[in-house]
């Protein structure tokens, strides 16, 4: 047999975290790129992974009062101008649809023909066309909340790009909301931002920081963006989804306009909020490690796999069956909204191979079945998440099943958070500021001291600098935390109170 | 209270039938036009009907062994062109992408700048770009067979839109899979038409035809396109699904070989598959009625409405206590692979015309509890499929609500059956076939004869003329049926047996 190797992924995260990502992005088969400039491919095993995301989400969003959508691929150009910040935030990255046809010039060459008299805008983002939607939907209060979601592709036309974090196409959904008040329009935006650091605390087992972004990153046309922040094991940030109070401006610039009950016009009240694949690239680089993928029970696409060991032919049918009827009975618990997925890999490859595979893509719990643990009714049993191996009565690992799933699940939200406290720490001077986002190794730059909680005085100046400096930006002021007033630790001047800096994706 | 009207939609069907299938979208809020020419807006009562169509598709597609994977939106030019019939088929009417940005002219006014070496194609269908990845993936005979389906949009830029039935965008699966021999490739090219139908009988209520497309209406590129047909109440024909053998026609254009058992390289055999939200429109022109839209209860967003009598402010509180507990319980019953959507509807209006409104929304049982019937514990209902309406014991109600709703399943699908049957009749002379196809009543060209089963010698010649002179077209050589060899109903040559001729969407 070969020498087991070391780690299952070369590089590991500690020699090469861009590459290690790529290389775990591979292994676990979950993207790859397309010839097409920017655009991914999402392959079976990361598409489920997705569609496990959407199926919960979908759930929350319902439980609180939305319902599903379709608008427009299109945005015609005149729309993404009303509101003149949103037109500047995403003129400069959009794909542009100018002809309707292609046709033969002549030389057998197909070209652009049939030019369109308004460009169209594949869309980045759709408040603009659902305002439009919105303005002819909304009459009185009485039409009010309207609380809808839609499920999407979106383009941005990024120039650097990479799998899952930021591609030119990406899937997403985008919650759009109107309402009568500014107050209800506030606590939607809240409720959606907690409906986000939920999901991603009980689904995705990763921790966030709730907390709203300083002006200079709110999404362009906000009065206000709030934003869930997680680590990765890189130490840097990734915003994982948004949630934007709106104001009146979209309603003003699309003129969503109601009469309320004193019979008097007014312009609504909007929100927008959205997450996107990027949540799976997250999910990589919270749980991943230097064998491959981890993936949360609850978000996998098989929770268990299990291994027949084939090597004698005589024992083959036996094996098969007792793994078979071992898939039935774990297929009767119901957990996590559905039955258990439990897949049997019959495959004829060596067994270390096999079970590497497995290793890499992540599923939590692998299961081996071979002559002699039948004859022991037992099963041999590894946590992808703790790497433990053991034997086991078959009897007791089915009743124990869902118990199992939920340590695992809880394992690695603990782990997750715990890495995040140990990587964040309170600064008070500028010295130490500095040192701590200076990389030890120049060679490795992702190398450096992970979330700052320090104080800031509020100007953009100090952003300016930082992100000069050192790459680091605010990634939010949080809900929670120390809110005592101190002093900038930048600039001396007075600070309201402190705020999450980081390096940031 | 006002009187109530004849009938909720108007015109009627008999009156003016396209105009009746707007006023159903309109008055069942199902979808829109929206502001970009030829893209639609589904809205949340048509969007839920699509998810119920997503949901059920899905599980059968998993069900038969694929996979669900996310291809790029755009496709670039060069792949397009790969195969000549099918570049032909779609240059005509495609998004084209010319720009990645928009910039000021100098004047102040955004014009598409940053222009593209390559234009990219808005995807009207995915085989080349799916192709150009499996070209990747497939190795050897190992890697085979490849069984992935998408749910996507996608862009055809049609000149003459209707909702839900053609648009410039929308939304659809497209199976691809790739096989080591055309006998496999074959086997699931039927299949897959096979969940068709059977999806469209069991969850649609839809009776279809399985048949063969002729020569002139395969799919630009296939060898052979399967597909269902389905009888509208004005008695054309509407393709609900395709199936197509592509050979190795697509196998050849991107390179997808592989290498065999005996070590030799050979082209893979692939298929492609598709529905698409034109299925929302079969089932409106299918089961709507003069009082508007008739959801089957397998695909209704709710299959109950519950209509709480409020007149009385003192009753108030007892009425939506009995109405919640009467939801609890119905909530608790488990059909179709989830429990019941039951709606209960307390708004201030009117009780006449929130009836109507869930009548024109075709929900399939509205229950109506007032204080009377619940002194007497019973609830008043009304079967959207009859009309038919009784005061019944609640708890009876409840214990028959699956059987109610299968009967009302079932209803609908053999209604839709004798109805086709009824309009389809075996034609053996051309005048008698010149007269069915011809509209007594010049100002109803809708109204002629239905599906006519006939005799075609197997010439395009024969498939032009009957174009031309009564635009009806062959539907499908049917799987079933008449296989006597006999005469052609227009040209007298031979013919190999019946044919499905008929005019269509």
């Amino acid at each position: 047999m070969a020498k087991k190797p070391r780690t299952a992924i070369t590089p590991t995260r500690s020699e090469d975290y861009p590459e290690w990502y790529q290389q775990v992005v591979r292994a676990a088969d979950l993207a790859e790129n397309s010839p097409v400039r920017g655009c991914m491919v999402i392959k079976p095993w990361g598409y489920t992974i997705w569609e496990n995301i959407q199926k919960n989400l979908d759930r929350m969003f319902k439980d609180t009062g939305h319902v599903n959508a379709y608008f427009p691929l299109f945005i015609p150009k005149r729309y993404l101008e009303k509101e003149a910040e949103h037109v500047d935030g995403f003129a400069k990255e959009c794909a542009v649809v100018t002809h309707s046809r292609l046709e033969d010039d002549g030389t057998g060459k197909l070209v652009p023909a049939s030019p369109l008299e308004e460009p169209l805008i594949v869309r980045p983002t759709s408040e603009t066309i659902i305002g439009e939607m919105y303005s002819k939907w909304v009459q009185s209060y009485r039409d009010l909340p309207l609380l809808v979601n839609q499920w999407a592709n979106v383009v941005r036309w990024e120039m650097r790009t990479r799998l899952f974090l930021r591609t030119a196409e990406f899937l997403w959904q985008e919650g759009h909301t109107a309402h009568a008040t500014s107050e209800e329009a506030w606590e939607e935006t809240r409720k959606m931002l907690d409906v986000y650091a939920t999901f991603c605390r009980d689904y995705m087992a990763m921790p966030v920081i709730q907390g709203e972004k300083t002006a200079s990153e709110r999404f362009p046309g906000a009065v206000s963006t709030l934003c869930i922040e997680a680590m990765m094991q890189d130490r840097k940030a990734l915003q994982a989804g948004t949630s934007h109070f709106l104001g009146q401006n979209f309603a003003k610039a699309s003129n969503i306009q109601f009469q309320n009950e004193a019979g008097e016009l007014e312009h609504a009240w909007t929100t927008s909020w959205g997450v996107s694949t990027r949540l799976v690239g997250g999910l990589i680089m919270t749980h991943g490690d230097d064998d491959g993928l981890i993936v949360p029970p609850r978000l996998a696409p098989s929770q268990i796999v299990i291994l027949p060991v084939l090597q004698k032919e005589e024992t083959r049918t036996q094996v098969l069956e007792y793994c078979e009827k071992l898939r039935q009975r774990l297929r009767e618990v119901y957990w996590n909204f559905g039955p258990l997925e439990v897949e049997i890999d019959k495959r004829d490859l060596r067994g270390g191979e096999k079970s590497w595979q497995w290793v890499k893509k992540g599923v939590p719990l692998r299961v081996e079945v071979g002559p002699r643990d039948i004859a022991n009714d037992s099963v041999f049993v590894a946590r992808r998440d703790t790497g433990e191996k053991k034997g086991i009565k078959t009897d007791e690992f089915v009743a124990n099943i869902v118990a199992t799933l939920e340590d695992i699940q809880n394992n690695l939200y603990q782990r997750a958070l715990k890495f995040r406290e140990e990587n964040t720490q309170e600064i008070d001077n500028k010295d130490d500021f500095y040192n701590y986002f200076t990389p030890e190794n120049k060679k490795k730059p992702e190398i450096h001291g992970g979330f700052a909680s320090a104080h800031w005085d509020g100007s953009e100046e100090v952003e300016e600098q930082l992100k000069k400096d050192l790459k680091v930006t605010i990634r939010c002021i949080p809900f929670e935390g120390d809110k005592t007033p101190g002093k900038c630790v930048i600039s001396d001047r007075p600070s309201k109170g402190r705020v999450i800096f980081g390096k940031s994706y």
